[in-house]
């Protein structure tokens, strides 16, 4: 992704390996402080995905990959890695795909398996952004949720990448940006992708999504963190509701997401466990607490789309209808 | 409303007029803060209508009541007086339908006239209350946005009347509250009056909604800023958002407010203006930014929901149906 510092611009992943330490950006630090971390231990990557400094499905699963890489580096215990990165973030499929498949390869160099799962989804990010690109128009306003962008996906994105290829091929496109409460990655992650890159894009709150999907919007497309059998997935809370309200107003409702995200082994949506969140999330906005003390919160971190409100899986293997998908997804 | 402080429990207004001085909650800093501010002119009240020391449509229909008894008291242009208040906020039928009331009374004692104009909403909200109560059922669980409790009404409420009336009957509540970005009015006001109340509650953010109401929720009310003759509505930016997920999942929606809301002189909602407001009220939270600087936002402060997903209009007169309206309906 390119990165616009007071430096110049330059052109780096999320995360990646480096003389045996993963780099990362730091992205709890976005928009106002570009860092990038470094990470040595196994401990220390389940914290950075915990305390999200790493997130996003895909780039949570190479962080996964190269967590095992640096067990494997200090010739540690593997299951017993897998175990401390996998109970990070219960709802990922991507992260367990990605742990199982180091465990799988444990006779190999799992520094160089890493790298190669992390360059395999870079790749097929592209290729998301080159199938989607075709859904987008000249002058096509897009909505997007929370970010499914760089940051997300080691690079290029999945929701961002069709957009980002549009942009690319000189297509005038206008993006609306949840906000996305109650972590804000809309506003902080997704626009700072979007203003990198020189995208035209406005961030509304997510209650505005409404307003726009009457008469604005083109086409809607975001992430997920996991997808049923059925084609039911669970994505970052608030798009069960953009995907109602783009029924709602015949907006075509997209889902980009590599192939990976597809977890056969959960028949329907009913069967995804729903992270729930520390309530000062919603409590506070940063460190300040805006509701009365007494007051209590609930915060589910995922919500469920049935999958008959998705126009179309967008995909490294084409533009997939929630019945196809069967055939294309292997278990973990 | 009930008020708990330091200094024991209260029943007060949100604004009142006590020797020629009109006293008013400061709602801009709650939770955290419990202030009464003194407005003494018309300036004065312009302001505490604009920044929003005083919101909500009935509160906003009172203040701009007494701001008339204050131009009436000192003796001074009426007509530029009601031009001034009115211009503060013009979404709000409730503050163009008052200050024209006072303006054709401008023979009559304005101060006692803008009482007895409170005093109105204080017993239609009772009446509200009462008419809504019967929805109720022990064990119920509403969902409320913005706020639409005694603050904006002077007191008791529109859409917090029923779910207080319900509480003081002895039956159990549970309200799921929505934040309501940007302002946050559910957060910080909605849940400090509930509080007060003793009614149990929890805040959620705005994209949390369609997750309960899909098999959580029984009961949505919420208030409205302007109803027009077909039943169309203006109500906080998400309204919009929160009936459709409503109608999706067969949750009634019940829209409470007085009658004095109903402007049959707007035929649907395609006529109601939709107020921008500062962009900065997505951009910052609070004094801190938390978008990338040059990124730009959209911030409508309302959004219009169509007659066809309101299950009934809860008012004084009894619970209506869109098609009920017009009869009841009196033009400004």
């Amino acid at each position: 992704m390119l990165v616009r510092t007071a430096k110049g611009t330059k052109d780096i992943r999320s995360l990646w390996m480096e003389k045996g330490v993963v780099k990362a950006i730091d992205q709890r630090l976005l928009p106002n402080q570009f860092k990038i971390v470094s990470i040595r231990t196994v401990k220390e990557m389940a914290d950075a995905i915990s305390d999200m400094t790493i997130r996003g499905a895909p780039s949570i699963g190479a962080a996964g990959a190269y967590g095992m890489a640096l067990a494997w580096q200090r010739k540690q215990d593997l299951t017993k890695a897998s175990v401390t990165l996998v109970k990070t973030r219960p709802t990922a499929h991507d992260l367990s795909y990605a742990v199982n498949l180091m465990l799988e390869r444990c006779d190999e160099d799992l520094v160089r398996e890493a790298d190669a799962y992390a360059d395999r989804i870079v790749n097929m990010c592209k290729r998301i952004g080159e199938n989607g690109a075709k859904l987008i128009k000249n002058g096509s306003r897009i909505l997007t949720h929370c970010n499914a962008g760089a940051l997300a996906t080691v690079d290029f994105g999945t929701a961002l990448a069709p957009i980002r290829v549009a942009h690319r091929d000189g297509k005038d496109v206008f993006v609306y940006v949840d906000e996305t409460r109650p972590r804000l990655q809309g506003a902080k992650l997704t626009a700072w992708e979007l203003l990198n890159e020189g995208i035209d894009h406005a961030i509304i709150s997510d209650n505005a999504a409404g307003h726009y999907m009457k008469d604005s919007v083109d086409l809607v497309i975001v992430g997920a963190d996991r997808i049923a059998k059925n084609g039911d997935f669970a994505n970052k809370i608030g798009t069960y509701t953009k995907a109602v309200l783009a029924k709602e107003n015949w907006v075509p409702f997209y889902v980009a997401a590599p192939i990976s995200t597809f977890d056969p082994s959960t028949g329907t949506g009913k069967g995804i466990v729903i992270e729930e969140r520390s309530e000062d999330e919603v409590l506070c906005v940063g460190d300040f607490r805006v509701a009365p003390k007494g007051s209590r919160a609930l915060n589910p971190c995922f919500d469920v789309t049935p999958a008959k409100y998705v126009t179309g899986f967008v995909t490294e293997k084409g533009i997939l209808k929630p019945n196809d998908i069967s055939s294309f997804a292997k278990s973990p």
